[in-house]
């Protein structure tokens, strides 16, 4: 596997593009990714019990396993709009297919914003216009899918002949309740779209569900994995590996993308009984406001890494427990070690901190991805307008 | 049932005292609270896996169901310190015991502050000497249970005959890993050691673990009813109603004591299918930072809300929900309701706002309290210094 330079478009056959139709204020806000070839398609849902009108059309046009662009607006997330809602999203996809001459069935469709207000389809029809010509290889289609992410988020790599090119949107935060989480994954590869879901939720269960926000929470939240096959097959475990590698690094970069965050936060619980353990107590960690708090002052307080180990609803045993903070011992066997505080106070400036813990319980092992928590966010969030 | 004025030892046969010995920088940390007679004593205690080392002592020596005084220090949690913290703590009911002419079985004790450090016991010693005479009926007892507390918790109610007096402490923190909630409350009433508990758990059960702060999550949360008897018996549903309420009280006066927070938030789930699904919606809401960013930010964003009920993890139907602020109506059956964001916005500037939301699924309600998260929450937080 090769990490390599671009956007999404070094995939053979996709082109996009992204550009600013007036939905938010100012910034893109519209974007379309289209494949020359009809693709394979899975795509994987938010947990939600509200969701958006997006999801619900994107859901029915997949039940082909098949797709050959998807329209992404951001600035209204089209959620709690009714059966107008639905009608929108249709008509979104029914624009984008006549404009690229594809059938409406085979366009996909995402929002991602504000809950509760209608999509300003009249600016919509407008932009869709002509976008058959836009289309290209020097896309900005990263940047339209965002809201409140600082930075735009995109990987490509490359496998044996195939190339895997993605962009995401997302911000860290702790109930990501207004940010959705997008993923968008085109391949050149070529596998059934069965065989695409199986390696998508593998990829999705260490990567976007790992980190704080997660696909429970949002109303919008989509991952889509697209191929397109026209550079043949590939090796499926190759491939599998690098769509980890690639989903890990895009919630990394949302994870550290918080709104208001300053540092990338990684805990990894190792020596667990199961996986599931493991998860729920890096989660736990990874979810608590303190711990976070504790980050963003660069004060290495463990107890309130214990307490969020002990109400993470795992069977564990404190007296065995360790920790480490950057790699230095701060905990063994359940109690603190003294003069390593200031040791570990001046690794905390870093961009990344690490939290590791040892269970001594068994052999599974998982990372959580998150943000420490600052003034900032709580300055972002209150004043968030509707 | 009648409020008095005035404090615990309101209650007959009730003395307490509250005082400095040095735990803390400043500010009193040292508490005990004595019943003339042997009581019929009932507790409960956090869920957290990490448990702190008094709450293994007091639930060793409450196997009596009897108990006669309750010693506590505010400072130092006495949390992840192995044999010696077990050790520090049965001293501190032996000395408590000793100077006191009770049982060392008979006395219960509790800490809360930082956790992983050990108490220090010279302190304790020279500060438990004379206490006898220092017991009294103008006791600064709720002061000095208090951490990160701006202001003390304390009521006391007439029922018939009997009184029932109570203190807490505990901070609307959204998971208070260090802030440690702690109830105790004292009645001259006459009950069995297992009627106390029954109805304890019942009044805790709609009370503190309806707070964001609960039960589930610090590791040395502990709710004590005291029984000594000495006014008799009295009816038990009216007692329970007054024990509800107290416990009521004390709950919405720890979440509006939040860190750094500026009002109450009630969120009630009405016409739910049952009574657990009302709990676990109206926690969610109560309990997503969005949601409390938003009323620090005094902005009717009903959306959050609204993903907050769809994460909760029951089964609703998104198109059936009206949701209300301060009692206006926000949302009704599932859409957004226009021009209601303006007379909102006024009613939200109130030390107190209400969120409800009616479900229309059955006849079962409840609801949770809460506070708002402001950038003052993060300061104080990233910056307790460990």
């Amino acid at each position: 596997m090769k990490i390599l330079k671009g956007n999404i478009t070094k995939v053979k056959g996709i082109k996009a593009l992204g550009k600013y139709i007036g939905i938010k204020p100012k910034n893109k806000d519209f974007a379309v990714i289209f494949s020359e070839k009809l693709a394979n398609v899975a795509a994987v849902y938010t947990k939600n019990k509200v969701k958006g009108a997006p999801l619900y059309v994107t859901q029915e046009h997949l039940k082909t396993g098949k797709a050959q662009a998807i329209v992404v607006n951001s600035g209204i997330a089209n959620v709690c709009t009714g059966k107008r809602g639905i009608d929108d999203a249709k008509l979104m996809c029914k624009l984008v297919s006549k404009e690229l001459g594809v059938k409406e069935n085979d366009v996909l469709v995402a929002s991602t914003g504000m809950i509760g207000t209608y999509l300003p389809m009249d600016k919509i029809k407008k932009g869709v216009k002509g976008i058959k010509k836009e289309l290209g290889k020097k896309s900005h289609v990263a940047k339209a899918i965002l809201t409140t992410d600082k930075m735009k988020k995109e990987v490509v790599v490359k496998v044996g002949d195939v190339t895997i090119g993605a962009i995401a949107k997302g911000s860290g935060m702790i109930h990501p309740n207004m940010a959705t989480m997008l993923g968008f994954i085109c391949t050149d590869a070529e596998f059934t779209a069965g065989k695409l879901k199986q390696m998508l939720v593998k990829a999705v269960n260490k990567s976007f569900n790992m980190i704080s926000v997660d696909m429970d929470t949002s109303t919008s939240d989509m991952v889509v994995l697209m191929a397109n096959g026209i550079k043949g097959k590939v090796n499926e475990k190759a491939f599998q590996k690098a769509l980890d590698f690639i989903c890990v690094e895009l919630a990394k970069k949302i994870a550290v993308d918080g709104e208001g965050a300053t540092k990338l936060i990684e805990c990894t619980v190792k020596n667990s009984a199961t996986e599931e353990d493991a998860k729920k107590i890096a989660k736990s960690v990874i979810t608590s406001n303190l711990v976070k708090c504790m980050f963003f002052g660069k004060d290495p307080n463990w107890g309130r890494i214990m307490c969020a180990i002990g109400y993470a609803g795992v069977e564990i045993k404190p007296e065995n427990i360790d920790i480490l903070i950057n790699g230095i011992a701060i905990v063994s066997k359940g109690h603190g070690l003294k003069n390593k505080k200031k040791k570990i106070k001046k690794t905390m400036n870093k961009k990344q901190s690490t939290i590791t813990i040892e269970l001594h319980q068994g052999k599974a092992e998982a990372t959580a991805y998150g943000c420490d928590l600052t003034t900032e966010y709580v300055k972002l969030n209150a004043h968030y307008t509707t």
